[in-house]
């Protein structure tokens, strides 16, 4: 049987998924970058681990949670019944997984440097296994939020600022690494960092791409295209924003290597990108002039967002709070810049519920664990 | 002309190719990564050679002995006998060259750190122009392999068992570096080997992906999309099952940076992701369930095969052997789980006869050139 | 609408944009690894910057003067009008834009360790905004060139030699680097300039192969697939050619980690890659054969090159100018070799006209800056 749309469809969503599940290594080397030296192998144990337990958690339980759908782990559905729905049942699954791994990518570098490893692979395992999958459902799923009219085109929300939320209460009842705010810590190898960067951005066009989820008209391929150039669009002028503030406020971007503020524009480009990414994630259809300003936007939320951490005595150790919770709020707002059926109130309510929903579930593990195994490394 | 299944064909193979070939990057970075710091700009250099070398010799001797098949070097085939054939020869050409790459990038990491870079380039030659090639014809070519009915889906045997029969063959006649087994080596860089294995996990989505050749039914598509969800699966597992041991058996996965168990720990996990990807190779078209076993049992194999290895003093740098060799045997039997059609006299045949070709040309190979031009480093 | 010409024109731009989009990462490692350590961080800033400033000068000044076509940054074209053009609007200038960003990234690594960042951002909006478009215009764009009968299928003259033109004014303008020619200068990293180059051969299957543009009929097809071959081949038989050489002259290539001809054998590896792989892009739909010779003499080019450049004291940090300046040269002429159409008066005119309006342009850009606001770091 030659179904061109099924094929196609599919092919989407297992190309795409590739780029996706290629960003677990882009937040590795990212947030094996922006530690300190000596905890790079541990944070590096930990994305692999993340990794393999989201996987197996969302296989079992996450899947089903979320889209109400037997996968057939024993034995797979029949072809007919594919065929019907447009695209491969593995492929969907696939394509749905790496974004759990995500989520759980982005707790992992701001608890980084503190946390003992079995319990965030603990927490991993919660994450992947329910508190991501039943927010999920809420709109991605088919439920209340997809009804209010709540659009979050591939994320900015339902991926982003749960990993942002989970990463809060993380970071705020572990509390900050030893020395924050007196000592300057150094990051252990920004080449490394930079590499992450690139590969987010390389397997972002995966991310906002494939969740156009078909491929099967011309209008389909016309939104892909759109979306890939949006998605660096916005990346880039969250980039070139960044670089507009530093030149503006400090006269230069050519900092010494010495220098503290060296290493906070340095981050600033990184962060630049990344809160862009995030920012269009929400809703990247749009006109490219409107992609610059959601990504310069998003670009400088982030920025600033991590001054504003680090006054708060929030140890975040790689950023991940202001890039991907912050520019995410700031994404899934704008999504009313351009949306046409999108309306403010449906956008502020899918942020709050997922935002409480995530905060309380995670503070409940979070805590569960403080008392009883310890959350706390004691050879930091 | 637009023949919509030639066209689908060749993109699989070249898709797919394309990401089997960043695989080189994998490997290199895993192996960088694995040996002591000194050996890394070699063991770079090492990888850069071998790739050129498998690719220049698959070129002008080994497609044409593995396929029987003229290539048309000097002027490509008409394009009707291409159109006959469903794909397009220079796509076919691609993918299959790069496996060759990924054989000799095996024989690599295992002999690293003592072998002069020049024998070894020399062996692969013959690797890639000859040992690869006449085993492959056996069963991929369309010989006696395959009419005894043997399967090996995309390559546990025939690319990965014949690296690591190549490799054991190796090591054991050059001898282990010094002071291996009384000294402990500090490996270079664990970040650069957990890219590696990310890169590897990526690149091995095309690697089972493509296998299927064609992609010009909607069966076909689900076949890929299958093979993607278990290569993955049986990936995540081989880790899981590695941190569940670990946990197990230590009572946690946090050990501190400076502790023997700590390397071994963390060794582990990459060895229980290329592991799995090993075993379920031979034949990905299972139920999700089955990957998780077989993925589970590769990645535990895999990690004692390490130890077992230590124990007999063979000295295999990066751990190639376990995951190739002994994943490799493992997944080669396990085809008889699930695959209608397998015999396990079948699978053992098969197994053996490579086995026995590979370890008896590789060894006349490096016992020629150890009395010849020498095969060890005298600057270790 | 299910257009199936439109759908995969459009695909291919869009996968193979992604792949050269991920060609950044390849030349911030390959660059980040050939300076000295301190001058990593900066190197890897200034790779972000010039991906985000080049993308952005592309999008609302170079597109519209290198194709004279509006790209509705406002508001999109209609469809009608794109399917009649056959793919998608942001496709194409998603494809054309990371080309932009390639020539930038040529510049970057030949001026490094010595030039300020920001007058380097400066000169890269000039160069993606006007000089990279108008150039292209005379050919790609159906310019006089195009007319001419010059031919440059992917970028040998119009990226790659336009890149080596800008970067070889730069670096005469500035001047060496303190000590240059004196001492001898230790590179950072070698496997993160290896990574560099392999993600760079990946990425340029996409550079290569999406210069095809169409992906609609079966002869589009077969010829993506001779392009990916002849990419390879040319790549790796520049490594083959070079490691040739290095056994000819020194009678090994493993020479000692402490020499510094270790040092010169290995970048020359990295340069054969690369050469082979310039040398190709003028023209890929050659046979294997003549692949492999095209591709061994861009490599060994490359690699005599740098010496030459050396002897001159010319300092080009990373061997940018020789790889993709003098190999560029040497591909767009070797096109005579095999183009039915090809004459060897338009070749070397396209040369000589891009050469001289790059270099007067660029000569114009940096001398003002030069005596205005400077461009030589004084931390160096």
């Amino acid at each position: 049987m030659h179904d061109p749309s099924f094929i196609l469809n599919s092919i989407n969503l297992l190309f795409h998924g590739a780029l996706v599940m290629f960003m677990a290594a882009g937040f590795t080397m990212l947030e094996a970058g922006l530690v300190r030296r000596p905890n790079m192998p541990i944070q590096c144990r930990k994305n692999l681990g993340l990794f393999a337990i989201s996987a197996i958690a969302f296989l079992f339980a996450g899947y089903n949670l979320m889209f109400h759908q037997d996968l057939g782990i024993w034995q797979p559905r029949d072809i007919a019944a594919q065929i019907e729905q447009g695209y491969a049942d593995h492929a969907y699954w696939f394509f749905q997984m790496v974004f759990v791994a995500t989520t759980a990518s982005i707790v992992s570098g701001a608890v980084a440097e503190r946390m003992r490893l079995l319990p965030f692979l603990i927490f991993t395992t919660f994450l992947a296994a329910f508190i991501y999958p039943i927010q999920g459902s809420w709109s991605w799923g088919g439920g209340f939020l997809n009804d209010l009219g709540f659009i979050d085109f591939a994320g900015s929300t339902v991926v982003h600022s749960v990993g942002g939320w989970a990463a809060l209460t993380g970071v705020i009842i572990l509390g900050p690494r030893k020395g924050f705010g007196t000592t300057e810590f150094i990051i252990a190898s920004k080449p490394l960092a930079t590499l992450g960067a690139f590969i987010l951005c390389f397997g972002w066009l995966g991310f906002n791409g494939g969740s156009q989820i078909t491929l099967s008209t011309t209008e389909d391929v016309i939104s892909i295209a759109t979306i890939y150039a949006n998605t660096i669009v916005a990346a880039t002028a969250g980039v070139a924003a960044v670089i507009a503030v530093l030149v503006l406020r400090y006269g230069d971007i050519q900092l010494s290597a010495q220098n503290e503020t060296e290493t906070k524009g340095y981050i600033g480009l990184i962060d630049g990108a990344l809160g862009g990414l995030v920012a269009i994630t929400a809703y990247p259809l749009v006109s490219l002039s409107l992609a610059v300003l959601v990504g310069a936007l998003g670009g400088l939320i982030a920025m600033l967002g991590g001054t504003l951490l680090r006054q708060l005595k929030i140890d975040d150790v790689v950023g991940a709070i202001p890039v991907h919770l912050f520019a995410g709020i700031f994404g899934t707002l704008a999504v009313c810049l351009s949306h046409p059926d999108a309306n403010i109130m449906a956008q502020a309510i899918g942020i709050i519920c997922v935002g409480a929903f995530t905060v309380v579930t995670s503070s409940i593990i979070w805590l569960a664990m403080k008392y009883t195994i310890g959350i706390r490394r004691d050879d930091e």
